[in-house]
């Protein structure tokens, strides 16, 4: 939404932003005209954590592989691991990161969380801030960004963090493109610094025709889908209904469920 | 191994399988030798565990669309789907069975086990015997094969059985491929009365290059690795060197970890 369109928009309430992600929102304008804001958050969390993990196996058991040998019809084996025995980190601790955390427990992974707010705790084996990343990715199998876009996270995944990776370790991207410096995870597949990817956002997004990252056999790309199940439309509409019924009972436009404007 | 081979091993005391599966050995022939058979279960439980559940996911969430969508670097929507809020059906409760339900647990899934002794439990939310799979099956959204193969388990999904299942049903099988009916199922999915298949095992095989299993594209083949990881033989070895342990200690070929016979 545009600061143009808030402008016209005279008797706006509650704006719905129907994604978790509320980055590209003007908020400063939205919090100036005292305009409520609400995200998606939750309503997405268990189609984004299922797409993470499957993503995550699909690399890690070889089944890209295996599809193309399918494709030949050829019956031989083709390199396999297992996440058992491994660590994988998350990045981000909203409701997508901590789906993925509680659905990597029983796999016989150690989990590491990273968020703004260790103290908090989370279902993961460690929780660590963003201070720690560095050392909460070192040994990790896989590392999946579920965070917000924000100024700590731009570019969360550049160049220097990329190579503190182990060379077979996954990155999933199920936040925003730009928590990975898009380059510098080429510049890494291309040496063979990093296992393999799993990137539903891009940077940028959609992707160029003519972009190096839809080449790579270890990466797979989807089309910011993460969120998406048949379902989506129906749960977000009833989180809808439900905070304006609350607005309407209370006769204020506070107290609502996801509130992001005005903070809590 | 075959009878003749028996024969010459005269001095016998243990036959350690690699495999968790024993249907291939000539067991009364063991039997009346009096050589102790172990097998290999446990070995590969987490890895055909994460197998089974990434090829599930895989299709359940169109990554192998979205892979076909990635060679024509088109940023376009997949169906996607997800497993929560439905139904599981895992056939066969063995150390395989159960990584499957333990893994499936957070899934947001209605869990449902099929085993001979469903007294005995198990990680599921509910627990039913073989007498009872036509109903266990006709909810669920998948359908995943972990049973060994038996007179009970031999084409356990005929044609009869797969026409009660959901057609959006995706059917995994890292069992026996004869734990399936493959001219039935072929013939499913040629109706488009099953969602899709995840086949690490099949009968024949290896599968024939004219087979038409090859060419369904919501088939995902895989030659019959789904127990395998890098790690494998060492946990193998390890296995068997404790047991060998165990029986130079006692003296005695019985009391093993994974022992088929003498029965227990």
């Amino acid at each position: 939404m545009t600061e143009d369109l808030l402008a016209e928009a005279e008797n706006l309430s509650l704006f719905a932003c129907s994604f978790a992600g509320y980055d590209h929102l003007p908020l400063s304008a939205f919090e100036r005209r005292g305009v409520t804001v609400t995200n998606a958050a939750g309503v997405h969390a268990s189609n984004a954590a299922e797409h993470a993990i499957g993503g995550l196996l699909a690399l890690t058991r070889g089944l890209f592989d295996a599809r193309r040998r399918q494709r030949n019809r050829e019956w031989r084996n083709v390199r396999t691991d297992e996440l058992a025995g491994g660590g994988v980190t998350v990045v981000g601790m909203g409701a997508i990161g901590e789906a993925i955390c509680e659905r990597l427990a029983p796999f016989d992974v150690d989990v590491t969380a990273v968020r703004h707010s260790p103290e908090k705790g989370g279902p993961a084996d460690t929780v660590v801030g963003y201070d720690e990343v560095e050392s909460a990715v070192v040994d990790a199998s896989a590392v999946v960004l579920a965070c917000p876009l924000t100024d700590t996270t731009r570019h969360l995944l550049d160049r220097a963090l990329l190579k503190t990776l182990h060379p077979d370790a996954i990155v999933v991207n199920v936040a925003r493109g730009g928590v990975v410096d898009t380059d510098a995870l080429v510049a890494s597949l291309r040496a063979n610094h990093v296992g393999g990817a799993v990137l539903d956002v891009t940077d940028p997004e959609p992707l160029p025709t003519d972009h190096p990252l839809w080449t790579f056999e270890n990466v797979l790309i989807t089309p910011h889908n993460a969120g998406y199940t048949p379902d989506y439309h129906e749960r977000l509409a009833n989180l809808v209904a439900e905070n304006v019924e609350t607005a309407m009972a209370s006769g204020e436009w506070t107290g609502l469920e996801n509130q992001v404007l005005p903070k809590v």
